[in-house]
């Protein structure tokens, strides 16, 4: 973990153990380049990595504040760290529809920058949130960079097996987000009625040198998800 | 405008008009503090700002690169500056349905932290882009910090207003996101059928002080709009 990932994960257990409510004061930029011994850009890093996830926001000349939304039970848009590392949920589980390797299609090839054709590791699955059905979430991995994946890892958190396993180095992700209209066969798997409506997102994770190397199509339940994103404004 | 918001704007400017695709590098560090003349945090929290917006990325060792989305036509979650502001839109218009004086209902009540009762400006409206509906508005306003909105000020840009005209320091805001069922009534102002789906976002702003001042609910034609969003891994 880099440095001001760090100094964030401490400030965000330290806003949590000290339950921390929404426009109480953090120590100043200095106070914790003192307490961590690091940098002002690493601490600047860190809290613009805070920021950014809606824990803090920042008034110049006043200091850092807390910023907590009330609302629980929503899905940070931000965290891209897979279903299972979610904050509020800690009952995440998924059953596995299926597991091949196919040759890439249009769509697919377009999205991890492939040839059409090259082979993928197709992995779908329904994931659960507190027993209750979250979403529909097909995946294509480009096998050079993921080979192997069997039932009992994709039961699991397919993200820690990316990164702690195959060390994967995740840099970015697109996210694309449309709403529609459900489909007979998504329906039957949501447990919904077809036409219901639905959140897709189609989301393209890079590595670290920019990448591609999966695309995933993730179909949500629509009463069952809700979702939160943070904007911090520029003038 | 701050110092690196303008630093932030010119990289911007940099790349449109330089054409720069993705994954081309863009100056290092040190040479943009040289450029620019200002220090490396100046930097850092400019390239912060980009990277958030999904128009950069940075590899550790290797530098800094450009990031840009190849599917034109989604709107930018993070950009919170109003739609007239949107980048790949010339054309936006609305056509205000309504403009009145109410007193708060316990939900505009709670999200603008003040008692039920108390004075708002309630305005409604229809927004067009490029004269396709793209979605009904409803915004309401602490009467403290916007005491006065008029028909012609609503027809154009009400974030133009707050900021230049009014003053308002915005700070950040918090957007929650529900995909519904659409009311037989917003299904008619969109020109789509009951139970279409529809995208229905509640945004709450507040000002640099962590005030909370515009409470609104957006509900979006799911046909006439997609969303982007960019994000940055954490290990």
């Amino acid at each position: 973990m880099l440095k001001y990932e760090e100094i964030a994960h401490n400030i965000e257990r330290y806003i949590r153990e000290h339950n921390l409510r929404q426009n109480d004061k953090l120590p100043s930029t200095e106070e914790m380049m003192n307490e961590y011994q690091v940098s002002k850009s690493t601490i600047v890093k860190a809290l613009s990595y805070l920021q950014q996830k809606g824990m803090i926001y920042q008034l110049r000349g006043s200091g850092i504040f807390v910023r907590r939304t009330n609302r629980k039970g929503y899905i940070n848009l931000f965290e891209n760290q897979g279903f299972t590392s979610l904050f509020d949920y800690s009952n995440v589980s998924a059953k596995v529809l299926a597991i091949e390797e196919l040759g890439a299609n249009e769509e697919v090839a377009e999205s991890l920058n492939i040839a059409v054709g090259e082979p993928v590791l197709y992995v779908k699955r329904l994931r659960y949130i507190e027993e209750q059905i979250f979403c529909v979430e097909e995946s294509y991995f480009n096998k050079m960079t993921v080979p192997y994946v069997n039932k009992e890892i994709a039961e699991q958190s397919l993200y820690q097996y990316l990164t702690n396993v195959l060390k994967v180095k995740i840099g970015y992700s697109d996210k694309f987000l449309h709403v529609i209209k459900l489909s007979e066969q998504v329906a039957q798997l949501l447990e919904l009625e077809k036409d219901d409506p639905a959140l897709l997102t189609e989301e393209i994770f890079h590595k670290g040198n920019g990448e591609p190397f999966n695309f995933s199509k993730i179909t949500y339940h629509y009463v069952n998800s809700q979702f939160y994103m943070a904007s911090v404004e520029m003038k």
